[in-house]
């Protein structure tokens, strides 16, 4: 097939798909069609690809999630969707996001349930990538917006440590614990882009050793919190069938690192999110209002416990990871829950985020529901390349025990 | 005298001597008259203010010191700037920034010799305190590119600790080592500046204790680099008036951690500025075009290596310190040099850039050439508070003992 016509193929699905998931706020077929055709050659060369739209773009509006700034026009791309278009990926819209990444939904359903969310804040990207629509996207994530809504739609993703992706361009939540978050449909896709946003193609899996020969190396099994109302059992499913999985005690210290994640979060957004919500607090949902005034309280004092905290776990990470380099847990509490109130808990993964920890959720099959879940598996910071390696072999011993998220042909 | 008298007391300043000055890039009397008609009453009340042309203002072009982008207007303040207005300063304009925050020098000259840089890249904010057209005003540090212009004018700023003071909305060159740097006309005005900037009153001058009683607390005297050149004598001079100044000694890793700084910068810009290089290479200045190459060549290992350095520099602050809580360094290697072609170096800048530690530069009289010299007060990361009480201890001494720059009259 010419690439003209690929392009075709997958402009056709989300024609058909689209309407009912709502997983772009901007999707202009003809605009894809003059980008396909200059699109260059790269490790990304034709791939269909999404941006959320809190990541600035230059050829198309960004709202970041919000009617505050209707039909806004960024001069320039972010970087990382810069690099990502110099590798070829051609960027089919922009994928809707929370409001400012933050509490209040957008219109996307969950492509394997329309009575479900599919998480948030990067609802658009895990949706479209659920439902086939793409095959490579960017979210971003301060507590938990890329790696839960990708677990609730049956698709891989990463939360790299800070630093190592250029966040320049992306609406600012919290200076700490923001990243960008690359979406894709399996491990080795996701280790393709990640490689390119990095700008290190020793991460690509061409690189990798041929997938019989990854190597599983040691993982502790982490069930960290008291959560009476988390199932578990996708978990332990994905945990039977890998070798050299050991429970790994939760330091006393753990648990405490949620709130710290809160008050950091509340005391950098009360100024990042500042001009908006000074200037167009009419123009905001009720979520938002509300999710300000809480961030409103937080302090300088509770902000400085809450680096503290940080740091005190930081400089106790070998009792966090035994004598492991990987944690597996879970990517949420369970499936994506019915009703598009709420985006879902981020429970299993703010710690992480405080921490600068690179996490990615896998692919673990479906739940009780049928809905698709995830596991989650955690790195020492700094240690992304190691993740992605370990990762793709996690994916490889689940998909051969058949445990996998078949996709999904929403119609 | 009336809030409008006084505006326009500023505005005949401007019109009197910007014109051989050229410290503003964006100036427009109307606007200015319009927003000190509404400007709230608050600590910057009615406070003429300069803002760099890297950080993004939404009623004025915002044009990141370069031509690539002409007449930008931004959809919104960056978070930095809406804290300023919302206590009560008026924006007379933005300040002119070498192309990109990086190397090409815009048209500003010094305002105490105009054959001579003002430094940069935060030029046009410097030059317009240092001949008081503003009372304060912004710039951003990512080398030394803060600290040094102000010295070169004869006035006050601070690089503060990195995460204090939002970044959203500025221009980025690097996540790790981009600050924006607060400068005003002397310590205690500077003071007030960052309380506002960091959202933190209780580092305003009122609530110190009473001038005649800031305690002068021990300090490192600290020559770290090998440099034939640099003179000395502006910093020796100081430290002669000011008590308990004992010789610290520099730690063998310490001269390292310059290169290290490259190295980190390296990386990052060559991420930052993707865009802007790849797409519009041929409207950049030459000088940015040779950073542009230089940055290219960085790689990541050479990035992990510096962020190595810094980490074990900073496991080693103890013997950097010693037993005080300050180092008094130079801001500068000399007074500014004659021409324009370049800015300065930033070799008194850097590493401390790279640690993450506070700085201030106070105003510390002539040098032989009779222009202004500052000197550069250090603490540990974090310290900004105790910092600023410090250093408005040491402008007293320096004050009482003779040793300040003169506000220039040029005409």
């Amino acid at each position: 097939m010419s690439a003209e016509a690929v392009t075709e193929v997958w402009l056709d699905r989300i024609a058909a798909i689209d309407p009912s998931l709502r997983s772009f706020i901007h999707h202009a077929p003809e605009q894809v069609r003059a980008l396909a055709a200059v699109a260059p050659k790269g490790p990304l060369a034709g791939v269909p690809f999404g941006i959320k739209d809190v990541i600035e773009t230059a050829d198309m509006p960004t709202g970041y999630g919000s009617s505050a700034y209707p039909g806004w026009q960024p001069c320039r791309d972010a970087p990382v969707v810069h690099l990502a278009r110099q590798a070829g990926a051609v960027v089919m819209g922009k994928t809707v996001s929370t409001e400012f990444a933050t509490a209040a939904p957008g219109a996307t359903v969950n492509p394997f349930d329309a009575a479900r969310t599919p998480g948030g804040s990067s609802s658009g990207t895990a949706a479209a990538l659920g439902a086939g629509l793409i095959l490579m996207g960017l979210g971003t994530q301060t507590s938990g917006s890329t790696i839960r809504p990708a677990a609730y739609c049956g698709v891989a993703a990463m939360k790299p440590s800070p630093k190592l992706i250029e966040t320049f361009g992306v609406k600012a939540l919290s200076q700490t614990l923001d990243v960008v978050g690359p979406m894709a449909r399996d491990m080795r896709d996701l280790a393709l882009l990640v490689s390119v946003c990095m700008r290190r193609p020793e991460l690509a899996p061409d690189e990798l050793v041929p997938e019989e020969k990854l190597p599983l190396k040691p993982m502790g099994l982490f069930l960290p919190v008291h959560d009476p109302v988390a199932d578990f059992s996708p978990l332990e499913r994905a945990a039977s069938v890998l070798a050299s999985v050991t429970t790994q005690a939760v330091p006393g210290w753990f648990e405490g690192l949620g709130a710290a994640q809160d008050e950091v979060f509340a005391w950098e957004a009360s100024a990042s999110l500042s001009t908006d919500r000074d200037l167009h607090w009419d123009k905001l949902l009720p979520e938002t209002h509300a999710f300000m005034k809480r961030q409103q309280k937080g302090t300088f004092a509770l902000w400085q416990a809450g680096i503290a905290a940080r740091d005190h776990a930081l400089a106790d990470l070998d009792t966090l990871f035994g004598k492991a380099d990987f944690l597996l847990t879970p990517s949420a509490p369970g499936e994506a829950p019915v009703g598009h109130a709420r985006t879902g808990p981020a429970t299993y993964n703010i710690r992480w985020t405080l921490l600068g920890c690179p996490t990615v959720t896998i692919p673990a099959g479906l739940g009780p529901a049928g809905m698709p879940v995830g596991v989650q598996l955690v790195a020492r910071p700094g240690q992304d390349a190691l993740l992605l390696r370990q990762a793709a072999a996690v994916e490889d011993v689940l998909r051969a025990a058949g445990i996998e998220a078949r996709p999904q042909q929403m119609s």
